[in-house]
């Protein structure tokens, strides 16, 4: 069946959903997305996805097409219009379409807005939760401001072929030393009582379920540290794992090659998992 | 008049020329580009463009959907359809549409490809050729690989539009005390009998048109240094300048706010734009 898909104000099946080849998406990557999962037919942190998006286009000075109650109920809409149990909704907007010039085009040009769902199954039993993730390391060779969430997800994309290439899910990427996340997702390791991650910064995308995550785990009393950690202190680890927004909290097993821990999902891992799954679910929209 | 677009095979008036919302190159930045200048109606360096246009697709496994000769026989059909004396041709090829996923699709998804005019007056007279342009410097924020000619350009953009707001015209990018390249071209600086550019790698672009102005520079007995300079010794040079595919050579007057030499256009930048116009328009095609 075809997906009903959402773009700039009409509903249409996904055969006929196109911008123009002058979008600026196209042309100049100059476009910021967000991905919301969807659980029982509710969506899951649906504030803090509007939140970020409203961030990374005030940084790029681009215009917001929609109210957060418009945007909710476009979610809404496609929900219902493509009868979405689980899965995932992804939202694009882009500068709009100009003719082809690096200088942002005129005031009154329209930012296009895009929506599409993803239906998966899975998510929340995920059978990875049980068995975790390989991962690689490579070089991180993205741009300076990955804390905006831009469209330029080619180096991301060639990090995951090349995981993929070496038998592993996904690559760990690290600069001068330090990790900085994964090639979608937030990176983090366990260590005695604490749980690290990295510091917010330009280095890597602002998680929302980053956020939540440390924020369940600060409730649950866990220690937690936000710094740099290299590659040989996650091989060190007891655990490690991912968060992301269609992942949740995914233990990582394997990194280079080598065991984390005794090579299983960690514990803390897993607690963190169903604190989130369960308190995300309650307070769905 | 509405433009004649090409688009996937077929040549469409620009309003109806659209992508797919799930193309790689607008959901993932997955996507490459080429932009030649035509003179007097002709294409120049043509083959150059061609060239890295593959080298590209290459270094990205990205499939060509067009052989060399059907994509010289693309750019003179819309030369003929547009009437374009003086402008530029547009070429961009993605990965191709297929359901969002950081890792690539199946093998038999095709590739994406769209080519579009804009004609121009005074790319051959540019009357900047002879006042000179302004440009101040930037913190160099891309990825790694510039080398490759993909559409992650949001960080150039966002150079144009700091250019502008300082009052200039463009920005050279600065990376480990050591400028890189312009915004969209190449940057260069002459002292004394040397011209010097940044050696080719990772770090910049492998312009087209740098490669035939450094080969006429020699032709003619001028010393060409292929090495990292600094902004400070920029703003010492005698002269400066820039060469890219739409602007040739366009002799640089002002660095952050300082003059370059006597602030007017240098001699030795002049004779190279005289020679590289006079050389590809005898050799266009």
């Amino acid at each position: 069946m075809s997906r009903i898909v959402y773009v700039n104000g009409d509903y249409l099946p996904e055969e006929q959903a196109t911008v123009s080849i002058f979008d600026r998406g196209f042309l100049f990557a100059d476009g910021v997305y967000e991905v919301t999962s969807v659980l029982d037919g509710k969506l899951i942190d649906f504030a803090g996805h509007a939140k970020r998006l409203q961030r990374s286009l005030d940084e790029l000075e681009m215009k917001n097409p929609t109210t957060e109650d418009e945007l909710l109920e476009i979610h809404r809409q496609l929900v219902a219009r493509n009868d979405i149990t689980e899965g995932l909704i992804y939202l694009q907007v882009t500068r709009g379409a100009a003719d082809r010039d690096f200088a942002y085009p005129a005031e009154d040009v329209k930012p296009t807005i895009v929506l599409f769902t993803q239906a998966k199954t899975g998510l929340a039993d995920n059978p990875m939760a049980k068995t975790g993730m390989k991962i690689i390391s490579i070089e991180d060779q993205r741009w300076g401001r990955r804390d905006i969430k831009t469209v330029q997800l080619l180096y991301p994309s060639m990090g995951k072929m090349a995981a993929k290439a070496a038998g592993a899910h996904d690559a760990w990427m690290v600069e001068d030393g330090f990790v900085t996340e994964g090639t979608s997702n937030n990176a983090y390791i366990v260590k005695g009582n604490s749980i690290i991650t990295r510091h917010l910064g330009h280095e890597i995308l602002h998680g929302i379920t980053r956020a939540a995550v440390l924020r369940f785990a600060r409730e649950a009393q866990m220690k937690v540290e936000e710094r740099p950690f290299t590659m040989e202190e996650a091989k060190a680890a007891d655990e490690a794992f991912i968060t992301s927004a269609s992942t949740f909290v995914m233990p990582v097993v394997e990194i280079d090659g080598e065991a984390v821990g005794n090579g299983q999902p960690g514990e803390v891992t897993a607690r963190l998992r169903e604190i989130y799954l369960d308190e995300m679910r309650k307070a769905a929209v």
